[in-house]
């Protein structure tokens, strides 16, 4: 895909990547990410699980979590994220969740599991079956969990997403 | 694993099946979740995506950033989660992340893709190829972005996860 990249994305990405830096300097992740809307970067952000004692504080999560409030919207499809590494299972999600429209990445998650990051560990992880797993799941009271849902069904106001 | 479960573990099942009926009726999604450590609960907290413009707000999401805030860590290896709806891969990677020891949860991503929640089909892209998935997904710049790690590795004080 590489023919497909401009001189723009570029831009971008060395913008994460510079978020990156700044945050190992700063004692964050080595982590970066910008979201570009129209040709502009509306967000930037980068690691800072340890510094904010927040293990969902991933540069992507903290990037996207930043346009939505800049943006008065929970629905980024008119956006594109680059970041400096290959996202994570948990921030491939919440990009699906926010509909960003395409995904530019530096680093790989073999990159990333060279220095010690579990990604690569998580994404096998959620491949297995419930009952494979390292963290025990167990499924119950399926029965009274259901009932939220059919009330869910029944609201005619609700705001789907 | 039925045989598993104790009258503690229903109880706090019920907390977050509750959670979760209390978001219907304030406007949010149909999630609740609650963390537990020692026998108590430490946070509890429902999906609140349309609510806040967040899409990473999902109801386990919130509980940890929640739990992580209150006892002022970003490991809660000592807790567990309870959750009223098996969590979406966002969710399980933060899990993950946050290195809760167990999960338990009421209904199946099955149920929540009945209701119109793409759980479910998030999971079958996170098993895709790269190339295969449906948000373009592009490499580039690993050459720079390697530069980044590298930093990291030769960085004598720096706070592991």
């Amino acid at each position: 895909m590489e023919e497909t990249i401009t001189v723009e994305d570029r831009k971008y990405m060395r913008a994460a990547i510079e978020l990156a830096n700044e945050s190992v300097e700063r004692g964050g992740g080595p982590f970066g990410a910008v979201i570009v809307k129209d040709g502009e970067i509306v967000a930037g952000s980068s690691n800072s699980v340890t510094l904010d004692n927040d293990p969902t504080a991933h540069a992507e999560v903290n990037t996207i979590r930043q346009a939505c409030k800049k943006l008065k919207t929970f629905d980024l499809s008119d956006c594109t994220i680059y970041t400096s590494c290959e996202p994570c299972p948990m921030c491939l999600g919440a990009i699906y969740w926010a509909r960003l429209r395409h995904i530019y990445y530096g680093n790989t998650r073999t990159d990333a599991a060279n220095i010690g990051f579990a990604d690569n560990f998580i994404y096998e992880e959620l491949e297995r079956d419930l009952t494979d797993r390292t963290v025990p799941i167990t499924h119950m009271m399926g029965d009274e969990a259901i009932a939220t849902f059919r009330r869910w069904e029944a609201k005619a106001d609700k705001t789907e997403y």
